[in-house]
């Protein structure tokens, strides 16, 4: 079955808009970016207009890339007076040092769950995984889990989650030897390698459930780093665009509000 | 290749007795434990002992089992004030929140660093298989690494560190369907589940390393996870008793020394 992302983020979309009005709060989300790509500028333009949509207002920092590494954390500080939630839109430029930077960021304001204190919300990523999962009542322990990718924003958090929920985890890279050998075994992948096609159905044992939450881009065309022929082979399939990403953004406002609840 | 952990652990006490006496420093080690079984008073008995030997005074605070959570942190904060490190010697009765014990002792005084913000010193158990890895010239990264066992003490910083080193790793348990499919596979098996025999010859390629991190009882002989036979297969293989364990004492005083010699 392929997962319509979309349509989830729809019906988080509406539950959030309710708890919203019900709760009379107005959440403020600052987003801090340092020399956004054009496809960074888009993603901001579409969780602003989401933001708008169910009651959040959102307010973005754009820093020039020669700002150091003292002066983001002073914006953050600055952002975290006034907004109920921070976050630090990634990429940063290399010669930030973007532990001492999301560390700046409180667990409180963490909406999106980078600083390694927050246990308060899920990184939106996994909290995506889990709401598509739990839709399917995919059970998740002792099942084998491969994890591809071991970046911040999903292979960490999804190697944590998994294991933590009592998964036998793999966690490789796209470059790691053998490849194939932890994707056949797998009852779910999750991928965050950001190059398209890496999974082709031949790696992959029928019935599998692929959480494909890499992105790249292809002549303007996102790509995900399954080859949409999976879906074949795949029990659940989560297709890029429209699966994982609207879901994540979603989950990411979720949080901004349950973190604006308790303060 | 069967490694002789008690000489690598002779080696490492005559540094730190060089490195205690050179700083003119008398490091306390201050150890908390709450209804100890009578393997931990022996294991105790040898922490004590080995401490003397090179300098460390240790002292050990014993709590009866009907012992609070919040009597525990509060002896902990206690043991803070007069020494230098202070552990929570596991396992510890169920009733108990050890997350929250463990959280209260302070980075600075973390020798076993069970506290998920403690960074100036590795695990004792992660700095043996380093010890052991490195003595030998064994790189790490890209290798394939199967940890057995999610345990606080072995499987969790297990998994962080050969990670971080860049290693693909699967993280799996006792019980995980399969076994055999990840330890096939594996360059560097670590295990720490804790029972006797789990892993056998038949299980491990030809050339693998065999990290035994796991202990268990059998008519009062100590047992580790792997059974002695897989030391033919293995290039490298720590046996218990002799292998691992000793190496993890000495290197928890060499992080005793660490801590003291930061303040």
């Amino acid at each position: 079955m392929i997962v319509d992302g979309r349509t989830i983020a729809a019906e988080i979309y509406a539950d959030i808009a309710k708890e919203i009005q019900a709760a009379s709060i107005s959440p403020r989300l600052a987003v801090i970016t340092c020399a956004p790509t054009p496809a960074t500028v888009q993603y901001l333009a579409l969780k602003e207009r989401k933001a708008k949509e169910v009651g959040i207002t959102m307010v973005t920092v754009t820093l020039p890339e020669d700002t150091s590494t003292d002066a983001c954390v002073e914006e953050i500080q600055k952002a975290v007076e006034t907004a109920d939630s921070v976050i630090v839109q990634l990429p940063f430029p290399s010669h930030i040092d973007i532990d001492g930077v999301l560390a700046a960021v409180p667990p409180s304001h963490d909406a999106d769950a980078l600083n390694p204190e927050t246990t308060a919300v899920l990184s939106p990523v996994v909290a995506a995984c889990k709401e598509i999962l739990k839709r399917n009542e995919v059970a998740i322990a002792e099942k084998h889990v491969t994890i591809i990718g071991s970046g911040r924003l999903v292979g960490k958090p999804a190697a944590k989650w998994f294991a933590d929920m009592g998964a036998a985890i793999s966690v490789v890279t796209k470059d790691t030897a053998d490849l194939p050998y932890y994707t056949m075994h797998a009852d779910i992948i999750v991928s965050g390698a950001g190059v398209a096609n890496l999974i082709t159905p031949e790696m992959v044992p029928e019935g599998v459930i692929i959480l494909d939450a890499g992105t790249s881009e292809d002549g303007g065309e996102l790509r995900g780093d399954a080859s949409p022929a999976c879906s074949e082979k795949a029990s659940l399939f989560t297709p890029v665009p429209g699966g994982i990403g609207p879901v994540t953004v979603a989950l990411l406002l979720r949080n901004v509000v349950t973190l604006a609840l308790t303060k």
